[in-house]
């Protein structure tokens, strides 16, 4: 069985085994307070090219979300994300728990629009009964988001600019940030993303680390005994140290940015393939996750070697899947999947 | 500087990394349903001696503690606790997030007593205003104790039947239970733990993981929809095998018991010592914590080269400190604290 | 200036005053244990035709909603309801505040259907990332609805009858549950809806009351520690017995019907006298709610003498509009906007 | 059955219910934006010689307080208050369900002092680990106390200072307010309580009101969005008219404090002649609330007629009682109690 299923299914990056492995027995303090997470800080706060940022590092994406917008909302306040956005969809309502509405809204790519934004700011304050509505307080977005897809320059640039003129924060989950900025279609790097967003994080779980997100905060209100709220919601890791290691591992010499382009180049390789076979996609992605529609009999055939996600229906014959590599997947298993599909071709036939 | 802060300091036993480099490449599925979780909850079972539990692995304890008690009370219910427990006073009020209340108790030793368990609990029921105020519904104890301190058998064993008899939950924290279990004074194994609690967790940051801890649900009411309630609060790791393999080697041959033992004898060489030079302790244990009196003066000279807690003032001349081993504290660390801690004595006399 | 606003402009009808006054001095026990609160829970009791029910008596409708929901469902637990339920839009996040998430759902009328509520449900049981999704548990309606309009018998079976295969809770919400149940087209009474409903209340404050709704009870799960909550949410009056005088008075002899249904004969003159001019409606209604379509001037002309609220723009020169009728309607004041609606129709049309 | 048990056994004041009574058939808009509460805020602003304040009106106490808290709060902050404060021990874990940890101090008579604050506020900031402890933020207090005793005006401002210069807010729950501004020992009124409170209450449930507490915010923090915590926590009354109504008529011509005065004044009566019997008392208090310790046996032979709150075993043969008098106390029923208090007197000797 071969895995296309997720962007975490093997360990980690060698290299951060290796220097986990080289500093095991060094004695330093815990909680995020060691020389590690300090040099990551530092290291990241280089490739923003900000100085005046908060640097903090957490175990997962889910802990990461729900802790920033924890630290952010006054209890009538809710958060602005797309439908299909991993706190809409996929937190079992983490964000509800910690009391505030997810205000959800529909997009055809996963992406929310500056317009999109704005309407429902306008419109709460249009309303005059808006005391008995959820005040929209944050932008949530994902980029790439949940569909593979990414945000321009100038589309971050616009929602930005709603946010700040309307007193919204702009919160945007990286989970996977290192595919978006190294995805051919991507005209943004890390300095623009830390001058638009109030907050946002370098996701390291989906790019090579065993584990870990780098939160990065801009807006000094929200810096705040922002390491309470990590305390209190489980998120400061005892042996913070553990973080430290991964993400200067992974910023030192930009592995984060090779580990990156590599899985959108095998993801790409897929997909010329099947756009040479007149496959079509739900949508167009230049990331690490492809959504191809296929014939169900290639997708039952494919589900004998390989292990991917059955995305969505389409119609009766044919559904979209989900194809997602990594830092660890092998060229050699790409090859024989396309190969595999080509051969399912012949049979079932990919176009539709 | 050498540290005697906590037993958190260093990174993992080599075992563990061993095994992780071992399986770095293997491809799994994700958030704790790969074969390593399976393999070491099946260990668990039979070290608990019981096979109708449910084994879940979660990062760390804090983040333990907050999603069993969320799990498994209602809105009005509380949880009772020792004063000095650790959801009492160093989560940063992570249980009131969750919504309930902590009913704190005072210790001597940081034990509750079955006595004080009934009598909030019968209290609580003959009050006539008892709908005014929290219902008590789950006990929390440690062991060992936030103080170092443990349960003995017939302890745990009134405190459950309490609770058995009067419908409360008890959940023991064993953030650092192998300590516990294998201190000199202790007279319990995981299998009465498992008899006497409903849920209870086997620690492995605070011996030898990189971070972990295992839950074991014993109570049929609390395992239902669990890992709801765990992705919910952040606590469902992507990379969950992390967590399968570390348990997995840590009960292989009984790691997690040696080196439990070894941390317990390095404190023990060191109390050993201070006892002989007639020093006094805060509290008497057996475990990897110690609570020495120390003179000021001492204090202070030993920070030159040793890092440690300061407890407690005691008067103005002397506060309680505490050193703590682990598996890694090197024998010749402890002996050459001893030396200088016989130094000092002969300066400035550690009897009172 | 007449106000078709809503159903709570005026104070209490006048035989709820005159109880309150007759009783005034009398001294009772508080928070709902007086002797009131046991007359009308026990009228309640003999309307719904089940004696084993609990009532209690809350002041106000987000007060009871969220104290219902908060007693019923465990962290990881969201409620189905319309997009245009009371909870998911004009109750500030009161919901989510408690830590659950309002599973949202298209309408066309305000009214689920059964087989909505089916495909939420089957839909998560088949999602195998069902853990990482809120579990749906409750399912919240509301008769009449938040447009006006009512279920039938037969589509309330049907939703009851989903909700009992599958294990979910049903909530009615009647804060205007007396207009549903007199209503040309109703087809239903109290004690058809306690034997569908987990959990519903009969809404007090927009028909006759100063203040209150009466929850009643039929799950005996949902009974448990109820009062606990409803305290916990500062929802126990501590004069409770002027909920239960207001209840009682409302009872006996059917005084909650007879205001309901005065009501919705007020409006229904409205409806006529509209219908007969040629006027189209947003949604077909038979209780004390219409939205009549009118073109913007008329709107402007009527907001002179008449307070209403505008509801949703239709084009860009009509809106519908929403006239609420009550117990304290004036006959009067109703011809005196039919005569004036069809002076208006003669200068600008209401047809369109 | 005469009752002494609580402020709250009548209904309203006879004016209260005129007011009720006349203003019934007015069409008013709702939520609070009526011109009743625009008047009754005003006359309160008056009072508090203070027209930069925002006044609301909630219907409870325990309502009152979870909304005061929750709006203030960040999540990782907790409110300092005694152990007996109602917050503490009588709103089943109101505060907790909002998130918030209420940090308890032991006193004698229910009164904090700016000493004991200081030191919760100044541990914390010492504390190395404080961001793993809750972050004292607001203060509460409760004037009279729960136990009826009064803060003199040096003792509130030392509070109130020691709070500004540490940045903690100093919240007052005036449930029985007018007690203590009319208590013979009191040296204080509303100016001087509105200059050293951030927020404070002004009870009407128990002074007169069938229910209601005038919110009175001076900190422009605190003023913001308010009424979205109120609607959120279902604080927001559909007519809100009636708190309007009540509030207008007790501060017209001072009623609220001429009722407040008589309550007092009963209670003296019983004080004086408990003391002449040489009576003492758990706590000496000046408000409507009385402590008195009498013998088991007087107790039991009192319950036959009179109902009140045994408080607390003092011995094996003596506790402490509760009686607690208010604006609808009669006189003759105080006579009554008094003479037959001294019957008892001749057979069981209330001196101890």
């Amino acid at each position: 069985m071969i895995r296309f299923t997720n962007d975490y299914s093997e360990g980690a990056h060698p290299k951060i085994l290796e220097k986990l492995l080289a500093t095991n027995m060094e004695q330093t303090p815990g909680y995020g307070e060691d020389v590690y997470c300090q040099q990551a800080a530092s290291l990241i706060k280089e490739k923003c090219k900000n100085d005046n940022i908060d640097v903090h590092f957490l175990v997962g994406g889910t802990q990461t979300n729900l802790t920033v917008i924890a630290a952010s909302l006054r209890p009538h306040q809710g958060v602005i994300a797309a439908e299909s956005g991993h706190i809409s969809t996929h937190e079992t309502g983490a964000i509800e728990a910690t009391g505030h509405k997810v205000l959800e809204l529909p997009t055809y790519d996963g992406k929310l629009t500056a317009r999109q934004i704005y309407d429902v700011y306008i419109n709460h304050q249009l309303d005059e009964t808006h005391e008995h509505t959820v005040q929209p307080k944050m932008v949530y977005i994902s980029n790439p988001t949940e569909l593979g897809t990414i945000y321009t320059r100038s589309e971050l640039e616009a929602i930005s600019n709603v946010c700040r003129e309307n007193g919204l924060y702009l919160f945007l989950d990286g989970a996977r940030l290192g595919y978006g900025l190294t995805s051919s279609e991507n005209d943004m790097d890390l300095a623009f993303i830390t001058e638009c967003c109030d907050v946002f994080y370098i996701g390291g779980t989906k790019i090579g680390a065993l584990f870990g997100e780098a939160v990065v905060i801009t807006n000094d209100t929200l810096k705040q005994d922002f390491r309470y709220i990590m305390k209190q919601r489980g998120g400061l890791l005892a042996k913070g140290r553990l973080l430290g290691i991964q993400f200067l591992t992974l910023f030192e010499n930009d592995l984060y940015f090779e580990l990156s382009a590599y899985a959108n180049k095998m993801a790409n390789i897929i997909k010329e393939a099947l756009q040479e076979s007149g496959c079509t996609f739900l949508i167009s992605t230049s990331t690490n996750q492809l959504f191809p529609i296929l014939p169900n009999e290639t997708i039952e055939a494919l589900k004998k070697h390989y292990s991917f996600l059955t995305w969505q229906r389409i119609d009766d014959k044919h559904s979209a899947v989900r194809f997602c590599t990594s830092w660890a997947t092998k060229e050699e298993d790409v090859l024989r999947l396309i190969s595999d599909l080509k051969g399912y071709y012949d049979c079932y036939d990919l176009k539709r």
